[in-house]
């Protein structure tokens, strides 16, 4: 298990606290920065922020549309970067909410996870739409390689809650969101019956309310990404209510309100720092 | 009205038949066409097949896994397929799936569409898991540039059934692939009040059955992908029951099982030609 995601999550997250710092360099940051908004520009921006974070967080989630933008050249940032910060130590999420039948999953699976993709990133984001049963690849590419596949649950937006929230049909019910946690419970305690598993959910950091039921997370025995906060309108203590029963299991992220203070070093690196604060 | 994708693909239905011609080169491919699983072997699968698809088809859609499972190498292939393809008056679907909160489809929206983006595509494949209501970037700039954003609905495989089936809350009920539909008919019906709108859907070619409710199909006035002819068991006598109330208005792909009789250029143009025969 030492070398399981949740084994180093959990060295990481003694170390360095359980933060993760989203890399969004979207146009209007690379412009706002003075970089060009440009296959340029988005490699000035990965050698900025790459030593910034391996001074002040554990992990890093680059959102890949960002870096698809401009195309293969910034594909090839997306794949320095990676390289480069897992070099530092960091722990790399790659967001990227692929997902699709069995066979493209074999291929996206070996585009992101095990030592010998392209984008060998320590974790991905996949979205759940064709179904968990098709997500076999990443599981066990996860469950081989050390890695993590990490389902989006729920989702940070509301856009999202009509499908998030409908109830699946057939006996059991529930919703869509109860049952995928259910479903990956399931998946980990094959996987890893004594640990924390390689399956993990995406699960904004929403305090319950009559919108947004309480979920069952600790059956899950798998690790959560809460994004969102700051910008999407998250605070650190809307983290610490909704995940009260798992706090050693979630992941916070946070992207543009931190990226708001560069581009100068060591003012990105005071808020980065100022983040993994509140999350002590 | 001309410059649509929908009216695009009228024409191009007209001149060559409405078949896709789905672009996967899966590593074993690769191997057996004696290419060589690398990016240089896929430059060369690009280069074989453009040419047959452009003399057989009137649509292409290539699956982007296959191409990031090669990195940022196979990403610039993928771009040089799209562009080639296109200059050859062939009309390019870009199988991405793509979907995310409101900001992220801005940047992911942008990479696939329109005459400045990296990969333009003339149409795109996005899963609707953080809704539709955060898709508002892909469907404005398909409307805009002429192009396409395809919603994946009812996918091809059964994997999928418990997200797709499941009941949505609230007053107007139905299941989310019904409710999906309904929504992109307001919204075709907004942009595109008198003709085919911009925003179509993914919906398998999988004829009526208790596990497959009727869907309604004709109201959502845009276009249909139906995907997984072939190797994943779908035949065109399928596409023709399931799509038998707007005929017109489908896009059958057929990807594996063309290519398995690759790599010689001739045998290729005989199996696509064939599956066009099929579709007439």
């Amino acid at each position: 298990v030492a070398d399981s995601f949740a084994g180093r999550f959990a060295a990481v997250r003694a170390a360095r606290g359980p933060r993760v710092w989203g890399l969004d360099p979207s146009g209007k940051l690379l412009e706002d920065w003075g970089l060009g908004d440009s296959p340029d520009g988005l490699d000035r921006f990965a050698d900025l922020v790459v030593p910034v974070a391996a001074e002040t967080v554990g992990l890093v989630k680059p959102q890949s549309a960002f870096y698809e933008r401009h195309g293969w050249r910034g594909l090839r940032t997306l794949a320095r970067l990676i390289e480069q910060a897992r070099a530092a130590d960091l722990l790399v999420i790659a967001d990227v909410k692929r997902g699709d039948v069995g066979s493209t999953n074999d291929a996206y699976a070996s585009a992101y996870l095990g030592p010998d993709a392209p984008f060998a990133a320590d974790a991905v984001t996949v979205h759940p739409y064709l179904g968990l049963g098709a997500m076999g690849a990443f599981v066990s590419r996860a469950h081989e390689s050390g890695g993590c596949v990490l389902i989006v649950t729920r989702s940070s937006n509301l856009e999202g809650r009509e499908i998030q929230a409908a109830r699946v049909p057939g006996p059991g019910g529930g919703t869509v969101e109860e049952k995928l946690l259910a479903e990956i419970g399931q998946l980990n305690q094959k996987l890893a019956p004594e640990a924390v598993g390689p399956v993990g959910a995406v699960v904004a950091p929403a305090p319950p309310s009559p919108e947004l039921p309480e979920l069952p997370l600790t059956s899950m025995n798998g690790l959560f990404l809460a994004p969102g906060i700051g910008a999407q309108g998250y605070r650190p203590d809307d983290v610490k209510r909704t995940f009260a029963a798992c706090p050693e299991r979630v992941m916070p992220s946070a992207s543009r309100s931190l990226l708001a203070a560069g581009p100068d070093p060591s003012r990105l690196r005071a808020a980065v720092s100022e983040m993994a604060a509140e999350f002590r």
